[in-house]
């Protein structure tokens, strides 16, 4: 089996905690990964980050000992690939909203006959088997709109279909309120409690982009795939406070 | 004049407070100057940070609105040319341990008669005069040797010298202690105090390497070059602890 | 409000004159928009330049004072997003035929309700409000091609377009004449009278690509976003006519 | 005319044989280059190639002395233009099942009225007529799934299309075997035979991904754009070897 | 013999007329070599150029048909043999004030026994013999200082070395004048005098920084090594004043 | 301890064969280090590689397996450091002539007491002790000239430093004889054997630049640091005769 340490907690039927980032360079990822996150993803959509970047961070990934997730920039067949022969073990997907994303989606992750991703023996595949890359490989398309989630026990079901991840961000805003996270806004919490519950039942795993404060509820409400902290957002709050304190 | 928001701290007798930055990206650097910091001093030295990431990051300080210095890897005229050209305020030489040392490090750092240091129009000159230029620009070698320490007064009077900025660690294991700050150690004490007592004498700036633990108390000590935080040692701490909330 | 040159052109009722930038340099796009043009475009369709080379040069272009603004690839929203992302205020999509493309190009410009752009904070977003976003950032789509042409009423009625950018080389190929600009062909002259006429009814701006002996003649015509010279095109003139120069 | 060597090896009724670029370097392909290939093809699909790779890659290519290839990630005319662009002379498209994918495919490469690529004097066409750069430009879609070669007979009839190149790994999956070539395999077998001998009807050139140990026999088998052997896979080869009888 | 064109000028009898890059552009490089110079040179010092940069911009001129040389950032052995490894074919190296200097910069020019560079079959070597590369390469240190001034028959006299070249705003600085060319300034223009006069008395080539206005007149004076034009000087020049006629 | 498969190697007293990365990628370097080599040295001196490539090729070699090497452009202590704080465990430094030469290689690479390197936590060095570090780190200067030969005996007496690696090339080129290897050539094997027996008495490892069909000789002879191939090389001469057999 290929190593997976994001697998290897759902194995264990415990939450995996991830880190994400939005800082184009190995030198921070591999540091980051070194704090003991099961996964870290790159965030190719919001971050700065181009492929040649995400090529060395996902190296970096896992020399400090994480798995490798990319958030790519669009659910496009081209990018999915690279990323994926580049070494990255799980894929993110934003915005897909419907059956057929999702089906696209999952087509681009997996090798037929799961899929039609296009095989070539490089960095992610050289030294393994087709079977055991479908098996490894995590496909996580984002619920983030009102649509996707008028369509989720649909979109659950396409085959292939591993984990979905949602942003809860754009989802606060397609549900009418601003950006962030809208915990306490009925309408917001009860399209949480419909994922989660919807995941359970089509037996996916539910994921979700967290915050330091949100981790442990994320968790507990159900989440297995929960990304605890962005480093670009961490990194500034920690220096202006260290800034602060000096100042006094 | 040219700003130099470093110069206004010290002119308004006020300590400038300042950002390390080891990341290689203008990404990290441009956020982290906008946290308010007076200067980002890129660490060409021992962050894994090249020329080329450091334009980037030069750039991306002051568009942050700080003021860049970078520390270079040695004391070579070839590097501090080049970074000055690029736009950097103020350079920070490590290992001065002579005067002689001293003397080539304010050549290689100001245009003549002050220096030696070769004319272009290039992005850090091109609008600006070059008397304005040496006032502006910050030469601030390292004293973090015995050796050094054992030359404070003499080189403290080197023509064009403007600051000198304490490497606590290496003093540290120079004074036969290990690596870190040596606070309550007799010998590490004594030799800030002589530092900050001599500069005072030769109407020198003394700089120092802190942490956010120290910061306040270097300042208090009478340093007025302070760096508060480096950018990579913050966000591990902050990306451990938040992985650990999450884990409860 | 965003600051943004264009827009205060426009609302001032002046033209906003621009830049095009082909070469992939963050040292050249500084130095251009410090000459004082009101924009400069990245090109990443025709230029040779990749998402990393336009990260540097936005941050190049605002420390040097202008807009920044990105022609893209294509009408693919991942890359669209991206360069938003990294600070565009204005986005120019080549090859939009149709009101289906338009309506493409404003969704993936602008975010709920106005379209379905994805949002995080990070580098042209963190310190702004959706809204002021939407209101800062120009969506301009190309028009080039006769099919263009012929749809341009209905195009020019998508909501949440801003400008068209007339690519008056392509439109003149489509048009059956060579590529370049084919003033004085009277299919083309009209073209262009047309273009400018619709966009005045439909309350939209008119850009267009120029040169340094067109740009005031389109200027007169009515257009509003007039790119005045492309730096490698004006580099290699000027090269080749100093060393003519220099070789009598 | 625009000098091409695969033009010119085809016009002499030759076969042209070529390297696989994988490893993304500029100093990697200019010596590959220089050993005599007729073309080198950049993989920008499985090799871990980006775009500014790429650029740098084709001039390597060309001052080695070889045509500059490019097999891009997916069939997307974004991409498509900007490798043509920046210099390359041929375009290998993968996953090309269709005759509408054909066309696009088409389309992308070719300037009106063959296709509908915009026209711009970047570095690959500055120099050149648009009818020259069209006459010279290779679109060679990939052959490389069992629907493809159901459609083969539509696919090669559409205009402007010069070669198609068979990805005979993924052809192999398709047709249910394992990755590599399945030479031997009576299906697959066929499907080569099949490709070779509607291509000669339709006076379209056939190519395929080879190996060392392959090469001559796809010669001989009547392909005309062979290559012969992938940077990467030969360099670990020889590496391997010449550690093993260092070992003895 | 190996190709260079700024060799075969002299032998001709003929300055080599040259361009100055500052832009860390390959793309601006190849297209400032198409123009016709006879060589560009790579500003290392004072432009913004590293390595990595100066690698791909010496293949750009080289496939634009010019003889690339380097100015490197120092008389530092270490710089000077990696950009002759790359394939620069002539070295300007800075601040060359006495014949130790001149002797060190030879040393690091050439091979044994001339010097004591070192060899590896890298780019710029592997196709070539030691003799040819010594013979071929142009070791050309530049003339910047009253001190440079007052060796000039010392320095002229070092075994090995090729040509000077002087520095004009450098040397207009050390002499008491702004920076600049000091043209009609006694001592400026006995300086010049002096050195074109001692290159001719010990068969050396003079050569000298120029611009379009004084290209000319310093090939008249006697100068055979002359730089026309800076690339980002002319660019702003020219983009300046296109602007300045659109706004009218 | 640290992990170093050099060390190990010589530990069990077998020599460490190698490779030799003159191709600046770390996709090749990753794929090279997973074939088995005890390490890999990154050559800053003749390959085209600078510091960002040598970062990510250190993280390459390391995830493949082997222990990452650099032999650095020159006896400096400014990148001597940086490749250490980089995560380089043996230095190999080039022409080390004499013993102060040497002893200034050794301060470069160790901590006090035994050297003068600069402390930090950066990558290389974060999670060792400063012991740990100085007793991991391979210091090795080059002999490779008639001077370094005649003062062999006092080098090898240098303390801290671990071993010598000859250079062959150009050992024998100030030898007299031509680049390469002068295997036969009296001058040159006694060279190698004093080399070795001075070594032996000294207790330091000999260390040298082979080739796929000298290495097992190297070895037999008493050296215990053997490259046994270099990357570019390899590569070219596989690629030529692929090339050869597909055109029979």
């Amino acid at each position: 089996m290929i190593e997976n340490r994001v697998r290897d907690c759902w194995a264990e039927g415990k939450p995996a905690l991830g880190a994400w980032l939005m800082i184009p360079s190995s030198t921070s990822a591999e540091e980051v990964a070194r704090v003991g996150f099961d996964y870290c993803c790159i965030d190719m959509q919001h971050g700065l980050i181009d492929y040649q970047n995400a090529v060395e961070m996902i190296r970096a990934i896992q020399i400090g000992g994480a798995t490798p997730f990319v958030r790519v920039p669009w659910n496009e067949p081209g990018i999915i690939a690279k990323v994926l022969d580049a070494g990255a073990q799980g894929i993110i997907i934003p915005m897909v909203n419907s059956v057929a994303e999702a089906e696209a989606a999952v087509a681009a992750c997996k090798y037929p006959p799961a899929g039609n991703r296009s095989h070539a023996p490089s960095r992610g595949a050289r030294h393994f088997a087709l079977e055991d890359l479908n098996a490894s490989t995590i496909c996580a398309p984002m619920i983030e709109t009102r649509q996707a989630l008028d369509s989720i026990d649909d979109i659950l079901q396409v085959p292939g279909l591993d984990a979905v991840y949602v942003g809860p961000s754009d989802l606060s805003i397609s549900l009418g309120f601003g950006p962030g996270n809208s915990d306490g806004q009925e309408t917001f919490d009860s399209a949480l409690t419909r994922i989660i519950s919807a995941c359970k039942s089509h037996n996916i795993i539910a994921g979700i982009q967290a915050n330091p404060h949100l981790a442990s509820r994320r968790v507990s409400a159900g989440f297995r795939l929960v990304t605890v902290a962005a480093d670009i957002f961490q990194l500034t709050d920690i220096m202006a406070s260290s800034l602060e304190s000096a100042s006094k």
